[in-house]
């Protein structure tokens, strides 16, 4: 997981969408070094992935919440989450299951427009608008 | 985009998606140093995402092409890559096309049981099989 992301803030992340919110239950979950967990918290928070809210006064504890930016950080780490159980051994696989529909399910890329499950091959890039605009030639790239 | 993953290392994926193969080609549309270009083609290519073709002789020259596991990543890789042009500022957004029915569009995570958008909110994770059994307690963790 090492190579396509940072493997402890992808873990922290795990955690949050899990319903984790505190520090000391992270560090349990993980086995994480506490510096290094409040590194990756206080950058997540930093970037407004999470944030940082009081549950409990004398003394002062907080507990860490996705914000709307974090939440829709979900589409990509389920991706990674999926890859890494379909490719990576020795890791037990994680099952999700939809509320709505109570299937126990991979979750799948689909299209937007028609709803149909995609693929890599099943999409062109296009530059947006501001590029084709700033640089003719980058139609090139797709 | 650092914070959740390693940045060349998603721009080179990036390249490889967009159909680019060739060290030169990556590296002028990028403007990435050569040894990190280097490096992290070979990383990827150890960790079996990118594999190394030769697609002409004298001199040798090589390409680097997706695997099965490498095309694997694209949910992971489009999710991010829409996060990032959603939340992050000073970035062109880049438009999808689907092949099939011409819809510029976003790409949603759809239910593989109904086929419906699902968000964070209407999963529920709970560990497979292999942790529930090893420790009975883990019920907890979802």
């Amino acid at each position: 997981m090492e190579v396509v992301g940072e493997r402890w803030t992808f873990l922290v992340l795990r955690e949050a969408f899990g319903g984790v919110r505190r520090f000391d239950d992270m560090q349990r979950n993980l086995g994480i070094a506490r510096n290094v967990l409040a590194d990756r918290l206080a950058r997540l928070v930093e970037h407004g992935v999470l944030e940082r809210q009081p549950y409990q006064e004398r003394p002062v504890r907080h507990e860490y919440r996705l914000t709307p930016k974090g939440l829709d950080l979900y589409p990509a780490l389920v991706g990674l989450l999926q890859w890494g159980d379909r490719w990576l051994s020795g890791r037990a696989p994680v099952e999700l299951v939809h509320r709505d529909c109570g299937a126990v399910t991979e979750l799948q890329l689909c299209c937007g427009g028609c709803g149909r499950p995609v693929t890599a091959r099943d999409m062109e890039r296009r530059p947006g608008r501001a590029v084709a605009d700033a640089a003719p030639d980058a139609a090139r790239w797709r």
